[in-house]
């Protein structure tokens, strides 16, 4: 018996998980709510290569529900393997008693159902491609309509939300969240900001000494760090954002970094301006202005070289740099902006040891 | 000299401005980039009532151009008045001797140019509408293909993220805008912030005795704040994202409030637990441990209240909930927070005054 030449192409497929592992292993690694098998639909209109235009103008005609028209009929053979796409607008411009064959495309963009959604978010996002197949070992598995695509953006963008507030994003819609639900998935991140947050305490402690011999250095505490956190915050959300739209990537790390240094000496010096002017409101003395002063400078800039390193390091790691929230920043900030400010003090202040 | 029905139509909507001059007003308020008029495309096809669908179906192949069909055909008259919208599936199912007018929809939903991105955001988003007319006056003005309406979404997130991030939104790509443009955007929010922040100097002048006499109550600032501004930044982002795909609006905020205090009773109760380890490895004492451990517990279910309120507040004041960002919550929280700590610790220590 002669094996035809679809049996010989499933032959080949069906032997290609244990010649190639690594593959099934790394679908196993994504939960099914991130991949894309999680949105492709089956609402789309197969037909043959052998099929006529005129079959394929009646087959549309009986299967098409609601008033979409689909851009594409895909062209699949009996065992579901994908030949071809048909554009809808050759129906309407190829004569009726053309093959499906000669109409057909053969070149056409795809994804694969075990591509997670952070990857296609960025592919479509750069194509402008309207519906894509999603095709497995050479079948069609399904495809994403513009729908399909709206609705992953659409998580992506939610799941880019919940992270940058320093939260797990919600698996269902908030009303029907539940508080034991809510309170696991925030009581982790909450507890692992605690975590890092504590070393401030460390920090101060260290500098006990001279926060005794001038008890006014407290007062600038939340100001100086809650600075150094906001400056940070505005700079890793615009560059999360333009990595997520695929603006910007690791090539342009030279970029940016030229871009943000420049830009945080400009807001250091501004900051470093009001900084003088609230300390001499607060009357605290000539030494404890210039160390306020000099300290905003000093953390701004820290706070830009830091939130713009760390988003690109984590694309670097294939680690979502949507996790870069706020809070992590601000958390990141916080001590190293106090021994800053602490050690500013130690060589401005002449009675500090 | 008789008016036609078009003419009369026309003289009536030409006098409208005058008639309703709040309409131009309330335009005005808008800058451009923020309105429909900005995303709106002029690539529709044009059908008259008259026409039969051979007609149609010939315009149809003459006209289209890359490879997606659109869903509806617009039928206008010579002066743009839409008439209706004709559905391409109806072009497949019709007899090829009907009139337009036979077939045509006389019902759809249509948005105006005037109208903010903001809105439209929402009314797209609840249809799940893939094609919509933008409609002035009677006339049409232009349409939003699903790319324009893909584009507008995008940045609506875009902008969402820029001010959650607690800055301007980029009016133009990352990598093209100038470090002044920067510092400009980012500038003013960091000074509001600066502002808003700086009575915290004043909050812990105030208790300038009670730290001198327990200076070891200072360890703690930095994490009894970055743990009530983290909280509150979580149920935020939650809330302005649910807001923005209308999940929840201010008829929930009954719904809400018991959701977010059941839930921060909770995480308050874990965030407790972890002060009261934390205040004993850095070995200030059993008072102290008491008074952290109380001053995180009242912070949480403080910020959770605080920031599933203002949300709300904000939409009823038609303000984009989405300015509410980590900054802002983290603001707030910061001088209440130190005003909750030490009142807790005048009342529980018995060495303060």
């Amino acid at each position: 018996m002669k094996l035809t030449h679809y049996e010989k192409a499933d032959a080949l497929v069906m032997t290609t998980p244990s010649v190639n592992p690594p593959h099934q292993t790394e679908r196993q690694t994504h939960t099914d709510e991130d991949a894309v098998s999680a949105y492709m639909s089956q609402a789309y209109i197969r037909v043959t290569v052998s099929d006529t235009i005129a079959q394929v103008k009646h087959v549309l005609r009986e299967e098409l529900e609601g008033e979409q028209i689909p851009t594409y009929l895909y062209v699949l053979d009996e065992d579901n393997y994908l030949n071809g796409i048909l554009p809808v607008k050759a129906l309407l411009t190829s004569g009726e008693e053309l093959f499906v064959a000669e109409v057909m495309r053969q070149n056409y963009f795809f994804v694969s159902p075990e591509q997670t959604r952070h990857d296609v978010f960025e592919l479509i996002n750069n194509s402008g491609i309207d519906t894509v197949p999603v095709v497995q070992f050479g079948k069609l598995a399904g495809i994403l309509r513009p729908q399909d695509i709206a609705e992953l953006i659409e998580d992506e963008n939610t799941q880019d939300a919940a992270l940058q507030g320093g939260s797990q994003p919600l698996d269902e819609p908030y009303l029907s969240t539940s508080p034991v639900t809510l309170w696991r998935k925030r009581a982790v991140w909450l507890l692992m900001l605690f975590v890092a947050e504590a070393y401030t305490g460390t920090v101060l402690k260290a500098f006990e000494d001279q926060l005794e011999a001038a008890i006014s250095l407290a007062f600038f505490i939340p100001l100086l760090i809650g600075t150094g956190g906001n400056s940070g915050t505005q700079i890793t959300s615009t560059l999360v954002r333009a990595m997520a739209l695929g603006e910007v990537g690791l090539r342009n790390i030279g970029a940016v970094l030229r871009k943000e240094l420049t830009t945080s000496l400009m807001v250091a010096f501004t900051m470093g301006c009001a900084g003088m002017i609230r300390a001499w409101f607060l009357g605290v003395g000539p030494e404890i202005m210039v160390v306020v002063s000099l300290t905003l400078v000093c953390i701004t800039v820290w706070s830009a070289v830091v939130s713009s390193i760390i988003p690109m390091v984590l694309q670097r790691l294939k680690v979502d740099p949507a996790v870069v929230s706020a809070p992590f920043i601000a958390t990141l900030i916080d001590g190293t902006g106090l021994i800053i400010y602490f050690e500013i003090a130690r060589h401005v202040m002449t009675d500090l040891v």
